[in-house]
């Protein structure tokens, strides 16, 4: 291990928060000691919750990850934020008053925030996204909020690293809950309409649940609750209580569809106790061990394929091997498939890092 | 080779068009036989003329594909249009517009139209779009357009892989060129201020020129032209000539700032004219060679990576191996690191393909 990485970690493990930042930077750069430092943070790994939360531009979901912060230090707790912003290369502008609303809880020591550089993140945005997120798990976060600002598939990648995702939606990200594509609705544990005082906000929730419903397949689910009158009770009352029963088992969870007026502070608490019943939910059913095997899992396969990669393709040998081929490719007398199994043939063993 | 894709590739050498769709979706998706497909696309590649075209949302990329589309058609070359949209997930109303725009060129028989699904792409964007690139220049299209809808990482990213990368901004894209980010400079080839009848549409061209200027490190070139005169002529003609000599020399390429009104056409044969010029430069030069062969060393890399990983993690011995691990991962005594290395020691003889 490198002097200067060893030191840091001493420090790091003392909890100072420039040890906290310089183990950040290095993750998020991939500076030589990253593996050094990742490799120590595991030990450490598992206590923080890790919550994403997502939804599309000016949805409010900086303003809630403030309030939100504010609740949980508020019970003691220490919160890590990471910002994501995969929509950087064209505009900035919302982002910057973004960031400067955010100071107002920047100065507490409970509090770390970190926004996310996405170019060269080598081995993609999700991956370099959970790294850094484990930087903060090992330094003894107990809530690390991910929030990712942008909209593509990216995105959700990043929030599907987290333990429980919520999705910020406003009435105006459309005029129907059509155009929220099925990824949205695959990893949303929690969804949260904010500007509930808009026009259209009680149509929204009662979309996304009535999307829910179908989702779970269910025709009594299907129906939406229509001026007040959930007519699934009525019509069938014994089906409903059965219905309700499954539902409350600690085996399902059900993502609720809360509302919000984030500007005025309103609603973040009952965020707050949904997000704390579905950690429970998640410790009770077994899904939060469940999922964090399968994230260790993925670590050991993103090792294994930036090894392999090193180890392979950052051979001078195999760069001259492969530069001596290009010719033949160019004429195409052979493809890149006959060139790759050649290559794999002649050099395959120096991924399994063997010196002889 | 499976006897399906084998007939498929007779049927797709005849110019049919099921089969060039039918071709697409088994690269898009990854369906079997796609190895087939793309080794069978190489020794015909490198016909097409790729030109990416990217910018923010409501820019008039559409308008300005549908419009250039027609351009080179009425000059005979047949054109295939690849549309990327990462960022889907929360909306698509813009997009769904777009494409019913699109409808006045996709009856034309010279004209192939493809939106890319983003979900699933294994590999990445980038690479997908690619690989749908090569099956229309395989097919023997003239002109390729890659129009990426979004404005993420992974837009330029995609843009990347033309040969020609076009970047359409708008005077309200933002307050100034600062919005810029680095990324979009140096990936465009050429600039289009589209409606440039708005005002701060001059405004944007000179910034862009600026821009480019100081990019170029030149104190003449960094000076706008202003109220139409220019400068650097007046203040030194003798250096100012000099570096139009340069710059006119087939080894450099100056990226234009053209402008157009795309919803009125006008613009557009300038732009075409701009592309024909990029074109020849990168001939020429001796450029488009060797950003083929970059490319083609890229697919051999893409390749080998996915039979690495195949072959490693997609065997059956290994999976039991990992999962067997995962009580001392969680447990924390052994790190990621150390178990891939295990694995890679005991199980990185696969990747070389040997059947032994």
């Amino acid at each position: 291990m490198l002097a200067l990485v060893e030191r840091l970690l001493v420090d790091f493990d003392a909890r100072k928060p420039f040890a906290l930042a310089r183990a950040v930077s290095i993750v998020e750069n991939q500076r030589p000691g990253v593996d050094d430092v990742l490799a120590s943070m595991h030990p450490r790994l598992g206590r923080a919750r890790r919550i994403g939360i997502t939804g599309p531009p000016g949805a409010g979901k900086s303003t809630i990850t403030n309030l939100l912060t504010r609740e949980f230090r508020n019970s003691g707790l220490t919160v890590g934020i990471i910002c994501v912003d995969p929509t950087s290369p064209f505009t900035g502008g919302a982002l910057l008053g973004d960031r400067v609303r955010m100071e107002s809880v920047a100065l507490d020591e409970g509090v770390f925030i970190r926004s996310m550089a996405t170019r060269g993140s080598l081995g993609g945005l999700a991956s370099s996204t959970r790294e850094v997120t484990d930087v903060l798990d090992g330094f003894g976060f107990d809530i690390i909020l991910i929030e990712t600002v942008g909209v593509g598939q990216s995105e959700l990648d990043v929030a599907r690293t987290a333990d429980t995702t919520m999705v910020v939606l406003v009435p105006e990200s459309g005029d129907s809950i059509q155009t929220l594509k099925a990824g949205v609705m695959e990893i949303a544990d929690i969804f949260v309409v904010n500007k509930a005082d808009r026009p259209g906000a009680d149509r929204l929730r009662n979309d996304v649940e009535l999307m829910l419903g179908l989702r779970r397949g269910s025709s009594y689910a299907n129906m939406p609750a229509h001026h007040g009158i959930d007519l699934k009770r009525v019509m069938n009352p014994a089906r409903a209580a059965r219905e309700d029963a499954k539902l409350a088992s600690p085996d399902v969870w059900t993502p609720p569809v809360l509302g919000s007026i984030a500007a005025k502070g309103e609603g973040i608490a009952g965020i707050r106790e949904s997000l704390d019943k579905h950690f429970s939910y998640l410790e009770a059913s077994g899904v939060l061990r469940e999922r964090r095997r399968e994230r260790t899992v993925e670590r050991v396969i993103e090792v294994v394929e930036k090894r392999m990669h090193q180890r392979l393709l950052g051979d001078a040998e195999t760069t001259t091997w492969i530069k001596g081929r290009v010719d033949e490719l160019e004429s195409g007398s052979v493809t890149p498939y006959v060139v790759a199994d050649d290559l794999l043939r002649n050099f395959g063993h120096l991924v399994t890092g063997a010196t002889t």
